[in-house]
């Protein structure tokens, strides 16, 4: 049931069917340099988080720039990246039911797959079904480290987890999960780096803990675009996730990014003008299902004056501030999505284009692979 | 691209995957019964919304139980119904770009096919694809009747566009669109009211302006699922365009619906919880992808004590009041959406349950149908 692309390759951007969510390959190019570039310069194992693009075509651009291999947050996921060639697949997320677990453990067969639990059942389960598939899952057992959404408490329990997870014939210890998702978008750098502070620390301890119980503990795995600098300094984490700093986005572009490595946004949604009421106000064509409002409205690029404030279903409303050139119908205007994770899950193309042409068009193959 | 559906025909609903939407068909079938039964009553055309559903499989149950055929909201979307079988489709918005125009004007060869406009340029164009396409296309005038959102002012501006849609030699002028979102979730009863009988005087005096002109104006067309009682007591509209009453969700919930035709909630999305890391919080696997949250959080069905409080990408936290039942590791919960249009066209498939058994699986094959 996918559509057909809204853009063919030599075409100009103006041409473009809309909604479409253009990528400027310059700025995308730069990123993946730029992220690759620091991960090697501070030795760091980079594992970029594919939930942010769910596109093989980009997967294998990160690889090809250094990559380890990537993360994905759902089995079904995976699967996608798996069937595209990728050999390292990290589901950075607990996978519950007997039917998710069967289809995990048969990747695991075909690539380097491994999985995050918080529950010590769940890993029997998990175990079950690679014996059921032959294969060995590598598992992380994930800690709290103040997100406060999944995980178990460092010290103790996570001992206690990791002790379960070695006595499983089928799975083996990875390490630690220790991501810190909260920070990621606190403003100020300072606050970030406080925050990662603290996660480091209880990684570390709980790292030192597992493996005075005489278990080892290789990998302490986390991070995200708005911190992984932070985590590189730590000397406790050794492999980073880092997933919309392909894009980035208006959300990001509200945080400080003083001193640190600068990405650029390369992902704009194109959308067109389709009513022009009043001097005071233009529709365009991209409403709730061409964007995610999470993170509030999107900005509109390069138009001064000109400000999405309210959508619905299929229209976004744009404001026209006094003296600024107002739009055109049928005019086509660039929107900067406020989240790019959810709003890219709404398309079934990226189309890549290289100042005024298109230049690629890629599947988001992985778009609703909520599995 | 489209992933394999979640459920199979047969299968108890403990055993779909997740996420999934599931349609409880008792309460679906119930409401497309008793919105038919309102318009054959009231005497009144339903063209019910297909924005809302996006399922060729309910626009057939709703043209079998009386509507005289259905709206989209898009090009592509009216394309996927027309080659469903649907053979009245309105476009009940503004359709902007050559590329689009020929796409809806080729559809009109196919079946009977109509449009908003709200610019005499466009008319022009719409006209000249129609002509290209050797189709006579059914235009309808949107007049802003205080959503503040698309269409010309009621009155003067109306009869100009009127008239310059008569002069177009492949369009039939074929009445008003007068569509009042903003009323729609208006709570009061009576506030509803008084904006759809604002609503009703404009498009009544802008009909008359226009038959004064000398211009046939055989339809007035408007109203939703929060209104559509008002319209159709209006002596004003003769046709409404409810989508929602099909599935409600939980903002239509916040509406008070004292004396007026009862809609039942059919529409839920099935979440595992698939980590409890304390006492008080669980986390199931739907998240910013899974449901869209313009109209807040889902609300957890049939469990008291349990609030979905805070949504990541893939993540849903549950809080958990002291004293409910705590949800188990793997339980899967029903919730009920914030927003049924955006959160529907996040799935590829419908799951339509009765009782306890999956009894159907339809497509959403409009899904991302935005062009």
């Amino acid at each position: 049931m996918t559509l057909p692309p809204p853009a063919r390759v030599g075409q100009r951007v103006d041409d473009v069917d809309t909604p479409a969510l253009l990528v400027d390959l310059d700025a995308f190019e730069a990123n993946v340099r730029t992220m690759a570039a620091f991960a090697r310069q501070s030795g760091m194992r980079l594992r970029p988080h594919a939930k942010s693009h769910k596109c093989p075509e980009i997967a294998r651009a990160q690889v090809a720039a250094g990559a380890v291999g990537i993360c994905c947050q759902k089995v079904s996921e995976a699967a996608v990246f798996v069937a595209a060639g990728i050999a390292d697949v990290m589901v950075s997320n607990e996978v519950v039911g007997a039917r998710k677990l069967e289809r995990l453990a048969a990747l695991a067969r075909q690539a380097h797959v491994s999985v995050c639990v918080d529950d010590a059942d769940n890993a029997l389960d998990l175990d079950t079904a690679a014996r059921g598939a032959g294969s060995v899952i590598d598992v992380l057992v994930e800690i709290d480290v103040g997100a406060h959404r999944c995980g178990v408490p460092p010290g103790r329990d996570a001992v206690l987890l990791a002790q379960a997870v070695n006595a499983c014939g089928n799975l083996r210890l990875a390490g630690l999960h220790a991501y810190q998702g909260a920070a990621q978008h606190l403003r100020g750098v300072a606050e970030r780096s406080a925050a990662i502070a603290h996660a480091a620390a209880l990684a570390q301890a709980t790292r030192e803990a597992i493996e005075q119980a005489g278990i080892e503990c290789p990998l302490v795995t986390g991070a995200g675009t708005g911190t992984f600098v932070v985590e590189s300094a730590s000397r406790v984490y050794d492999e980073i996730q880092p997933g919309s700093y392909v894009f980035m986005d208006a959300d990001y572009g509200r945080n400080s990014w003083e001193g640190l490595p600068a990405f650029t946004q390369s992902l704009y949604l194109l959308a067109t003008v389709m009513s022009v009421p009043t001097a005071a106000r233009a529709v365009v064509d991209a409403g709730l299902k061409a964007h995610a409002f999470d993170s509030g409205m999107p900005l509109v690029h390069a138009r001064p004056g000109l400000a999405y404030v309210k959508a619905s279903d299929e229209h976004g409303v744009i404001e026209v501030a006094a003296g600024a050139r107002a739009p055109a119908l049928g005019e086509k205007l660039r929107l900067v999505p406020g989240h790019c994770d959810p709003t890219v899950n709404l398309y079934d193309w990226l189309v890549g284009i290289r100042g005024d042409a298109v230049e690629a068009v890629w599947p988001v193959a992985a778009r609703g692979a909520f599995y």
